[in-house]
């Protein structure tokens, strides 16, 4: 290998060009990705490109994919370390290319240890400015937004970090096709109210107020992921809360007991199979307090709560709780919206929507959307 | 053309064998095929077939399509008269022919003398029982259920029986899909509450409960249309009520005065493009008046409320009206599905969904139907 | 049914405006709409039309279909007699309908008898120029040109009528897609040296200097279908020849034996199941004499030899009498193309391909036409 | 990170279980992936899977792609050095998963440096046969069966490592769908007789019978490249040849001067546009020799050339020769087929096909194949 001894680097703290994508404390140096879809995006000319980056992880190793001239070009495992990865090598020196490095991981709750920082890259040629995106979108979900399933064959049923990611996210194909920014908040196995196995401490609405509250742990304090997020510095134009799956599935799964206080929860269902009325009603209360936290963050944005791709269990729960937000506040600008559900032939893997049906997914949001944003 | 000395007359008085598709009075003869989709099924041997009806309008002349052996061969329009249809010839007569023919125009509320009646068939062949589908399937719509844009070109605008038809529809769709026998009741331009034009007679449930409270005049009278329709008969798996977007269209048209009376009728929006409160309550009153009438008359069919195909404007305000009905009557067994949205690429003439936009729909309403009757 | 007492009757011997599709003698009055895809073309006012025509046959009842603004919207078999057919009624009187009706039925060589003629039309509106197409097509074929089979079930094995058309044809895909009028010569069984069944008469060449060498008869001929074909009158842009599937089919069936003279005739095969060299070099000939008839003919027109639809068995000799011809002529004008074979998913009634298969088919020819024509 | 203390290191001498893609000199150790295509599969237990390879080059980076029981997982770039890469972590020990490792990067007889060798796998788990697919393919062509333009961007026009690729190549497509395993033997800008650019030296026969003749230098000598290939070892059930479109290209490129020799070579045009014959006639004898040496070397394999993703030019003089070879050679086990042009919607990156490219030929192409192999 000939090293290309032009390659000059460029810290970001002195980078005056590039986009970050992602909630993170952009005060830090270096520059952490906390969640799935978290990256940067750079134009620079130049023959060769590198990105210099720090990454650990106990058990759950972070995955990249980076897209040159928005087409998509590698997925990988990072390793442990600080070290340069190349992102292209040999192109005309001349014409500006358009780099994106995204991590495809969703944060971790549960390997505190897990971290991609930036910071900065290499290059023989120079940065130009990133040009803005038509629209903002916020996701906001479980493990669908976190792409669960969309790598991996249709048998495999390990909870892996590399069955997940955004590269073939409904989240990523609805942002290209209505050329938006976007942001990921998402947890596998989280709800609204409860998680899949009814941990209650396990509900997006106790960390959406946090840049990361999904990353714990001291290192991942030091990076800033547990300070207040600063709504007033990216407005989205639409909300897309994709919540209630896990929510659902709880009402199928035994009690769970907190290890530490011996405190117990539990969503019922009745003897004939409906849902138990007091549990759905706390259910709908989580998402009436969700909606006004939402609101209260961000007063303008459109708020659309997306549900089916998993199934359409609690779509009257979740209109009703909508419906009773509505009623007492006269907000109106919110809706809800199913996407269509997972089928044999859609199915990733994991038992998870597969690439096809983000697609499908995409489409049917993609369309509600653009009537919205073009109106 | 050298005729066929060998047909014999069948009049359906003395046939044992087929099957009537839609509602309608079995003891009249001739037969009368009230709605589109309605029909009849026949497995017959022999090289020819012919169909033998009576047929009259003032305005709308209905259209019709043949199915050999679940295969589409003809669509046509029928002139007024007595008379012979030829539905095959010169097939290998050992062989066993499935033939279904169906009326694709929809029950004209605005042309009374509008009919198709079966007499019977003349074949060289003989008839052999036909047998039963797995599932019962009964739709309620608009326009949309009664196919109105799947025929015709996208910039046809003209109002038109040729445009509509059950051959390209969802319904159809549907029920091969899921191996169903379909009965429509549907009429373009109406509502649950009210038309389109906020004309409050069009409301589809005040019709619900006769054989066929769409069409009018004597002679749909001595055909028995306004005979109250026996719901013990055909006792559907499930009811696809397809309803609401012209309770839509009502809030953004003007003020409908009735010819006769003088009486006006008119539901508002806020000047802030809001619905108005109370106009959307008996709209939404009109749903759970319409869910109970279903329930009383269907005590066991599954209810799916399907809306989108033409805007989702009244996605909060119907499933408001379904919980109401549900927290009331502790009914479980009613749903609410979208069913996705017309675009560009799907829209068929006038404006109503295309084809594709059938297909699309029918795909996601058959996964759910699917995963309801297996379960 | 109201009669509209505003029809007038328009003589086609007397009317300026409309379009002939198909070879025919324009001379004749009543018109004779000989091969699939004859037809006319008007464009025309007012609310309603019909077409007056004269249909016969002894065995097999021609189809006819029609388009709407360029929308598919009948399909239908023509009972024998003189009579009038409505093609739409009650549109708007003032807008201009580019109405189209086409004979979907191949010109039958076992049916003398067998003829759509056409005397003109009845409306309330009156006609206007019909507009050029960009390019002119003109396509021989066998059954696969006769669209046999893209009508019907996949299990249906008659060999009839009613599963023949040009409405689900190749042939139609690729004039609609590059703006082309088409004539189409091509019948059931037929190849470039003989039949599918060693019949050495059933060859297309035999047939193709006449106006339709395909229909015999006292009537055909009085109709002018043995008149020699003008070639000069409308000189296509290609020629699109899709012969030797039946020539492929005679290698693997029983002698013929011709019932009047007792001759006999047999394409064989080698024991190892390769072609006999003298009859595969009498079916090349047979190729380069049809080459050579058709440039004679068509001197400008591009030749394209398509192939493979059902089988690719006789490519290699096909091509090698291609470049025989080009050899001995240095007429660069002629290309070979493989469409891709029917498979089990693209199949249609009869074993022949179905509309899938004649859409794959189409994609590929409108590409390499599209590329020819507009370099 | 917390490493696994329990994984063992396997050197590829001393394993018994595992399957070799790829022509390669099977005595070597550490292995060398010479082409595009070439890998190593395995099945093993455990709960992580390291592969130890040695990577360099001067210019032009390998990449490789992971396919995790047979579902796309990574796709990278590979650095200089010899080091250990994750293919998998934290499953679950005791299923036995199927991993591949493949290189992406055809053969660079650009780059002699350029190289990837295996030594081994490290795992805590423990490794199984592997099953034997149901055919043997090999497939021999240029840029296109190089996978050049599969990825990047339409507008990208760069010769590039990065945009080649196997992973959305027809070639893995057909075997996929075929269950065969497949080699292939491929260089981009080669021709049967010369290079696109006329180079005379750039044919593919000329390095059909060694190893991997395309890889030069002392490097790739001492790793056997130039070892004659014993095709008597693995015995293709059919071979696809894709060659002649950098042929055609010849004709339309200045001359080429030999650097050193200063001779020169160009495939000539008329003025008309057609082939000079003398220069066609030396192209269908390089295709005539080429067959015969295909045939040489193996004596049961289905030889079929495949032709048209980029352009039909030299469809007639590719059959002429081959039907020269057949006449010459009695050999009937040769066949001709077009695969469908790539188009404005198909194309991927440098002009060259696309994923969508590939996938509709690859359909073509398998329904082929399927025909054959299963007659």
């Amino acid at each position: 290998m000939k090293p290309n001894s032009n390659l000059k680097t460029y810290s970001l703290k002195d980078m005056e060009y590039y986009k970050i994508y992602g909630r993170t404390d952009e005060t830090q140096y270096p520059l952490p990705l906390f969640f799935n879809g978290s990256g940067i995006e750079v134009n620079v000319t130049g023959s060769e490109l590198w990105i210099d980056i720090d990454v650990d992880y106990d058990m759950h190793e972070p995955w990249i994919f980076t897209r040159l001239n928005n087409s998509f070009m590698s997925r990988q495992m990072l390793m442990s370390g600080s070290y340069s990865l190349c992102l292209f090598r040999s192109m005309s020196p001349d014409t500006v290319k358009n780099m994106k490095f995204f991590r495809e991981l969703q944060a971790m709750s549960e390997d505190d240890s897990c971290h991609i920082l930036i910071r900065g890259f290499r290059t023989d040629g120079f940065f130009l400015p990133v040009s803005n995106k038509k629209y903002k979108l916020e996701f906001i979900g479980d493990s669908i937004t976190s792409g669960e399933g969309t790598y991996g064959a249709k048998e495999d049923t390990d909870w892996l970090a590399m069955y997940m990611g955004v590269s073939r996210n409904y989240a990523l194909m609805v942002s290209d096709a209505l050329d938006a920014e976007f942001r990921l908040v998402s947890q596998g196995g989280w709800g609204v109210l409860c998680g899949w196995d009814n941990d209650p401490r396990h509900n997006i609405p106790s960390r959406y107020e946090k840049i990361c509250g999904l990353a714990g742990g001291k290192m991942n304090e030091s990076l800033g992921a547990s300070k207040p997020y600063r709504f007033e510095s990216w407005k989205p134009d639409a909300i897309i809360v994709n919540l209630g799956t896990n929510d659902a599935s709880a009402f199928n799964q035994p009690e769970w007991t907190n290890p530490e206080t011996g405190e117990t929860f539990k969503q019922h269902k009745n003897p004939d199979g409906s849902f138990d009325p007091d549990d759905l009603n706390r259910f709908k209360q989580a998402v009436i307090d969700f909606l006004t936290m939402l609101r209260r963050n961000n007063p303008d944005s459109h708020i659309v709560w997306v549900y089916g791709m998993l199934g359409y269990d609690l779509t009257l729960a979740i209109t009703d709780a909508m419906n009773s937000y509505k009623n007492a506040t006269k907000d109106n600008n919110v809706a809800f919206l199913h996407l269509p559900n997972t089928t044999d032939e859609t199915v990733g893997s994991h038992a998870h929507p597969g690439e096809k049906s983000h697609a499908r997914a995409a489409k049917v949001l993609t369309e509600y959307l653009k009537a919205y944003l073009e109106a």
